[in-house]
């Protein structure tokens, strides 16, 4: 192993270019020198006011400055919110290495393929307790538990001091399959010291421990013992932990499974050829094969814990999915809990698939599924192990920093030791100090459709007023040299008013423009800006007082 | 008492018009012969996918097809899914009757004045016990318990039986204020005979019993005394039995009270008029005057439980409210639970009330919130006094009145006697039957502005695409004698890309445009139609392949 030697005028930088302030795309940035290591690339799903956005990623600006430096970006498990942001980053970055758990590059694998970035890259498998070297910078992989198999932490040994980054855990004693959390490694890096950590912070808010996912597969067999008639489960398609215990639970009670839906395929298929999934034989059935059996004997396993629109579920809940449907008996599971914001898609789910005949398991109660992040007791074992000089609390919302450095405190960590920052924040450490330096641009990249930041604050702006009132335009032909309309006005309007019973309105607002063009032209002012602006001006205000709507007026002058 | 002759031909019918299959905008018909009344008429807000409505009210077109029968409008209590509907629907109805309890009366009151409407309607004051004849039909009310004071639910006499509306309700034994629920009036109908219950399935999903209210008094006497700083505190504005606990909880401390926000002076000063809130002297202080106290006797109640964006609590969060800002120690204590839906927003308020240095009590642990619903044990009960013969669960998502059927049916009613129906279905009771008869429009109307009804599904899918892609507007003039493009192609777009960015997409598009009209021209096909269909076609899958996008496409042809 190497020791940091501690030199008091050597400085190490951590940038966390997103994944503080919010749960999703996490990167935080090493940087020691000449020496830069990426911790994770990931991706958020956009807040509902991001209207037609698909997904956000973190502005990697203080990477390109420094492009060259470079070493790894290292990925500590294969969820969205830490490796989804690969496949925009990477044309950037040419060439980069990438190193994460078998597990985690086989999903990573699976990404680049479809966006046909494989060549770009060069992947490296790494394992927990392995040690690579960069420079002068170490680091050494700890594995942890999380709800998605092959999760490690990383330890980050600089010339200044020892950096621990967590990333997602929990501490789960009795985990389905894989190491539990490596205690051994991170009682020894605790003692022999730890400048920074940074970690978990996401059920900050929660009293208590986490329960083993293994309960779970105690809720599944009764359930799937118990239920008379065909069961129809959702998860999340990367807990191959609950995907395992659905197989147990199924050969236990004598059932067949049939995967449905693209992403749970995928990954049944990379797990089971990497080794995350073991199926009894004779249990794994396809869709087509589930009407020679009885009902009691299927599974239908598939994708839709959100509501998703355009999930499995949902389509099953709206009696559009193409190859099955609902019978009446059918039980549904679903063994996940909706993600803050997504609570009215799932209920609306719900309640279509009670209409259509099912029984809905879903309460909290019933046990089909437990958290992947550590409760406050199972952080405060972390800092306890770990010891930190300073804390920087990631993966959380605000209030789940706050909650964490509350914690910290209470087990004796200085409150100025902790930093609670937002994204883009550079923090510079020393052996001996550590303080906010400056901050870099963190505001996230929007992703819509193809385009990558073509979308801002200006197009998001003219969405927001398009979707509460729609549009109203009005065209007006002039001719240039006359100074006559020869054309007009004429008004079009969309997502505004049903026309059809708004012909008077239609009028009226003719008669507006129509005044306003009069007065103009009598006062020979003519110049677009002029009647754009007399025009937005007159009508705006007319469907204010007739509607109590603002449209987006868009005045369209054509000179012939 | 008038005792329901059952006669054996005789027929009721019963039809929510709002109110289940949904929480909100409830409005229930008990139709017999030439006698109709109507119980309760709220509003809803919009799902989010209703983009730009406000609100959402009952389709009345059944009420006005047999608006000469209509005896009375009989208000439950003053929550806005209770009365909300009231504005828009008095219009349609002119000169109805209006019948509700004091607090109720005083809040309707407030609205129509709003809306000055108040000489359009007679209000009449009901109290808890008494009895009012329409024609063939009684009615006598029940106080019940609810998170407004002044709750009742409605016993109907018919001729054909006795129908019992719980309306909202929980059974509180230790109630603030006022009486509990009125268990010996529901004994005792329930043993003369109950032939319909409709009754509160919001909590349905609940186990055991909700807490009383007074259990929030202690905790927030306990916060009260023990923060050190100045307190902030938001709750519902019609919350009354809430705001006398806060303004209690003050004194016990020595803390004044200041109210803030226009909603919650309105209620305050309602209540205060009405009797229904005590406030000790010298307790209430202007927000002018908490200058003049220190910050640990101060006490500031206002609004924004939901994260509104333009609400007090949401203006201090972001530093934007006119006349205060959050000094940091400030303790802002939020007693409420977010309305499903409304999660996002309120987490984002509390982060940034953190962000500013408060801290911040939300937590359910915490004890500043109990709901104003039944849990399960409570439903049953309130069903083991009523004992009806038929049940229709009300006030509840689809998988609310599930739950709900399925507790009564654990109760020994018969399956077939639950009525777990849509909005709009007209069912009919006699003394030995009941039966859906048929179903009645009863989609919601939307309220978008000025405008009741004129927004539907057209201007909401528009909307829709609008959101999503935006606009991308293309215009020509063309020469209709000469059969030449006078001017353009020009192009606008909106909440599309940022068009400075962009110049080479829009100059493409141009081209794509300008070989559209070639070939048109070339073949003579210059009808408007064919114009427009073959431009939308074109730019439409030129803008999706260079930007994976689906803006609205607008042609627009001058002809001169």
């Amino acid at each position: 192993m190497v020791k940091g030697k501690k030199k008091s005028k050597d400085k190490v930088n951590i940038v966390p270019l997103g994944g503080v302030g919010e749960i999703g795309k996490n990167m935080f940035v090493i940087h020691y020198k000449d020496e830069i290591l990426v911790l994770d690339a990931g991706l958020m799903f956009p807040e509902e006011e991001l209207l037609g956005v698909d997904m956000v990623i973190p502005d990697i600006s203080y990477l390109l400055e420094y492009k060259d430096k470079i070493k790894a970006i290292i990925l500590t498990h294969g969820h969205e919110d830490h490796i989804g942001a690969l496949p925009y980053i990477i044309p950037q970055l040419n060439g980069v290495s990438i190193f994460g758990t078998k597990l985690t590059l086989g999903l990573v694998e699976s990404k680049l393929e479809e966006f046909e970035l494989n060549s770009e890259v060069d992947l490296y498998e790494i394992r927990s307790g392995e040690e690579l070297r960069f420079g002068s910078l170490t680091t050494r992989f700890f594995s942890t538990n999380h709800s998605i198999p092959d999760s490690v932490g990383v330890i980050i040994t600089t010339p200044v001091g020892n950096i621990v980054y967590t990333s997602d855990f929990k501490l789960d004693y009795t985990p389905v399959q894989g190491d539990i959390t490596d205690f051994h490694t991170l009682a020894e890096i605790g003692k022999e010291g730890v400048l920074v950590a940074l970690s978990d912070s996401t059920n900050a808010e929660r009293p208590g421990y986490t329960s083993s996912e293994k309960k779970v597969g105690e809720s599944l067999k009764d359930i799937f013992y118990s239920v008379e008639g065909r069961i129809i489960i959702v998860t999340f398609a990367t807990n191959v932990h609950r995907i395992q215990q659905i197989f147990n639970a199924a050969s236990f009670s004598g059932r067949k499974v049939a995967v449905d839906g693209w992403n749970m395929l995928k990954v049944v298929r990379i797990a089971q050829d990497l080794g995350f999934l073991n199926i009894a034989p004779n249990t794994l059935i396809g869709l087509e094969e589930i009407k020679n059996y009885p009902l009691n004997e299927v599974v239908i396993l598939t994708t839709g814990t959100q509501g998703e629109p355009l999930s499995a579920l949902t389509r099953l809940a709206t009696a559009n999915h193409r190859k099955m449907q609902i019978i009446p008996g059918d039980t549904v599971v679903i063994a996940a809990t909706p993600i803050p914001g997504n609570e009215k898609l799932v209920a609306r789910t719900i309640d279509n698939l009670f209409r259509r005949g099912a029984n809905v398991i879903y309460e909290p109660i019933s046990g089909v599924h437990v958290s992947g992040h550590g409760s406050q007791e199972e952080l405060k074992l972390m800092l306890n192990l770990l010891r930190p000089e300073y804390l920087i609390p990631v993966h959380g919302e605000y209030r789940h920093l706050i909650h964490h450095a509350n914690l910290a405190e209470n087990l004796g960590i200085d409150r100025e030791n902790i930093f609670v920052v937002e994204n883009g924040t550079v923090m510079e450490f020393t052996p001996s100090s550590g303080r906010v330096l400056t901050s870099v641009p963190s505001d996230g990249v929007y992703v819509d459709g193809l385009g990558v930041g073509d979308v801002g604050s200006v197009v998001l702006r003219d969405r927001h007023v398009l979707a509460k009132d729609g549009i109203f335009i009005v065209i007006v032909t002039i001719n240039s040299s006359t100074k006559t309309i020869v054309s007009g006005p004429d008004i079009v309007s969309r997502g505004f008013v049903y026309v059809r019973e708004s012909e008077e309105l239609l009028v009226e607002a003719r008669e507006n423009v129509n005044r306003v063009l009069d007065k103009l032209i009598n006062k020979n002012m003519l110049e677009w800006s002029t009647i754009k602006a007399n025009i937005k001006d007159t009508i705006g205000k007319f469907l204010w007082d007739k509607t109590g709507r603002k449209p987006m007026i868009l005045p369209i002058i054509v000179e012939v």
